[in-house]
């Protein structure tokens, strides 16, 4: 019986431990299939030899670390190249510990990595299965309806908008009256555009949603927001960190400090300026950077539910004999939200990006359309909350053993 | 039946209308006492004659705004001078609608506007019992345990800094290393403070807490960060945004862009800076801004149990015909954690300020003591999550008219 390699790769999110746990589950149902062995940081486990067992952990250990976020096996930012001391490394761990399973799970970049190490298997002789399990915040992978992830990343930042737009109302009759909250996405607005499900009418905020599949236009959006002020008493603006203007990324645009350092700073930085010195208006800004990946206490049950399921089928068509497939979710023709898991070949995700239509972005290119909000709406379905101790969520925090 | 007029002042908190909803209730338990008039945006609301009324709200509108973050009433950055004007005013408008209570809610400088009510008052004449109550999310106020408003922020923190670890820490051995997130509080550090509840055992991040009650030493902060890095892998400091060094505040330091404008930013970029330009290694940073103190979603039971306490005191005070006031949480000397609401002179809370006692902070100035953050523990204790309605929560957001 041959085990299974599982690993994480690329940026973490709420859910990503969630599918671990799951294919741990599932794999106890399957007698042709061994144990699960999971990558310390990724890919680089194989490379260096370091594996995690998880045939000790309890049924404890595994209900707490499906609550946890991020990755309690360690996450990678390595890009696998065409290396053949890379391919011989990961081949030679795999063969000490009878591994011909892979289950690799991540976004197109890490997919990139699935169909590599499928290619170089064949290549070399060596027998693998392998099959690439989505995941990433960003909602940009092709081929499937929502990425895992997401949706708890997207209830967060609904959530947040929500409530800094009611911190900012009641104050701003004499205090601040523009917020901008920065959130991730560097080439897709779909963090942003999930502010949207904050309205719950067309006039609530969001006021102004800047994503980076439109082009910044710095003087209409200094005019776009003296408009709300000027009609809402204040506006709250939603920006990704990944806004463009013709030239540059917008948070390119820092100066420097008295050494002639570029500063750092990001996009809510730089925008906040904007309106300070264009329109003097009191501006406040919040950065919401890993807080809205790791958000583990305000988790979609939607996205839990659909990271089970992904999980759970990919050690099913391991146990099948299936080789060379991205898993997915795919949205179902009912009026109601209903989805089922579908098979794509890793070739459709590697390497691409899914945006947002152009048709769901408003005519003005600062805010999404109806259509958007709705089409998003089902991914931010119900609460899954982690239990509490001590007045915190109780995460699984033990460092787990290498082989 | 002379009327009561109630108020919000300052910067809002998660339990603001909680007090709201409990001053309304507790009004109605008294038949000497007539309704609760509230001002809309603070005392602007009584000196431009804007008064709310409450007794058509109902119970379900009342269990709403009792969940809801900041201010349904709206509330101000209001500076009341000596202006005999605005006094006239004032007492115009008490005068019109039989106002002879007052509740006014907010911080040390608020305290200030009651003190200044009730000295005026007296002097003009005008009959009127003045009540203080406390509320800041800076736990600044001097003669009480905890503001309302603080734990909720704290659990807020505690839970954020908790995550964003688990984040860093599962992608520092390819990605990030260190991570900054910079939270509020300009002269008291108990924001930042409160990160330490974060922690189960000593070793656990945050790694470094920076405080406005420590000079900065930008040196030693940058060999603790590389200390840290060195030996667990990753970084993760909470730093106050008033943090200043020997000459300005930190946050000053952020050079100029190149039409020579002074750049906006925070703490958070400032210390990025350093961090990056010194020791080279990849950095993240989250600024929480307003949602540290709107953050309805994750609210601790213990701060709504004395929003709530507090709230009805005020009220049986003014049943009782006492003035001069402000109520607080008092905490009692029992082994496990007890309270009880008291009444200060008002005077002993307006413009003074409670820092964190010197014997709190650990001898490197960069971090609390475990009898620190054993003494703030019971403040985040228990969650209260307000209802979700198509995957947000559910908050008063219906526009309320002035008589």
């Amino acid at each position: 019986m041959a085990n299974i390699f599982y690993a994480h790769s690329g940026g973490v999110t709420s859910v990503l431990n969630t599918i671990a746990v799951n294919v741990i589950l599932e794999c106890k149902n399957h007698s042709n299939l061994g144990n699960v062995l999971v990558g310390k940081n990724g890919i680089l486990g194989a490379i260096d030899n370091k594996l995690i067992p998880t045939s000790e952990l309890t049924d404890a250990d595994l209900k707490l670390i499906a609550d946890t976020p991020a990755s309690v096996f360690g996450s990678c930012r390595y890009k696998l190249g065409n290396s053949e001391r890379d391919f011989k490394k990961i081949f030679d761990t795999f063969k000490l510990h009878n591994i011909k399973h892979l289950i690799y799970n991540g976004g197109n970049d890490s997919q990139d990595t699935t169909l590599k190490l499928w290619q170089a298997s064949k290549k070399y002789g060596y027998e693998l299965n392998c099959i690439g399990l989505p995941k990433t915040i960003d909602n940009d992978l092709m081929g499937m309806d929502c990425c895992p992830g997401f949706g708890s990343a997207a209830k967060y930042i609904a959530t947040s908008t929500l409530e800094a737009a009611l911190d900012v109302k009641s104050m701003s009759e004499t205090s601040t009256k523009v917020f901008i909250l920065e959130v991730m996405g560097r080439h897709a607005g779909w963090l942003a555009a999930a502010s949207a499900l904050a309205q719950v009418h067309d006039s609530d905020p969001p006021h102004i949603i800047l994503m980076p599949e439109v082009t910044f236009d710095k003087d209409k959006f200094i005019q776009e927001v003296d408009h709300c002020v000027k009609v809402n008493g204040y506006c709250v603006v939603v920006a990704s960190e990944g806004i463009r203007d013709q030239h540059d990324f917008v948070s390119a645009d820092c100066g420097q400090d008295a050494f002639g350092h570029k500063q750092l700073g990001g996009v809510a930085t730089v925008l906040s300026g904007y309106v300070k010195q264009n329109l003097g208006y009191k501006i406040h800004y919040a950065v919401a950077d890993y807080l809205q990946r790791s958000a583990g206490h305000i988790k979609s049950l939607c996205d839990v539910q659909q990271a089970q399921a992904l999980g759970k089928h990919a050690v099913q068509a391991l146990a099948r004999g299936e080789t060379g497939k991205v898993f997915a979710v795919e949205r179902l023709e009912t009026n109601d939200y209903q989805w089922q898991i579908v098979a794509n070949p890793i070739d459709l995700v590697a390497n691409k990006e899914r945006n947002i239509p152009e048709c769901w972005i408003t005519k003005n290119g600062m805010h999404v359309t109806k259509e958007c909000r709705e089409y998003m709406q089902p991914w931010i379905m119900g609460e899954v909350m982690p239990e509490f101790s001590a007045g915190i969520p109780k995460y699984f925090t033990k460092e787990l053993p290498v082989l």
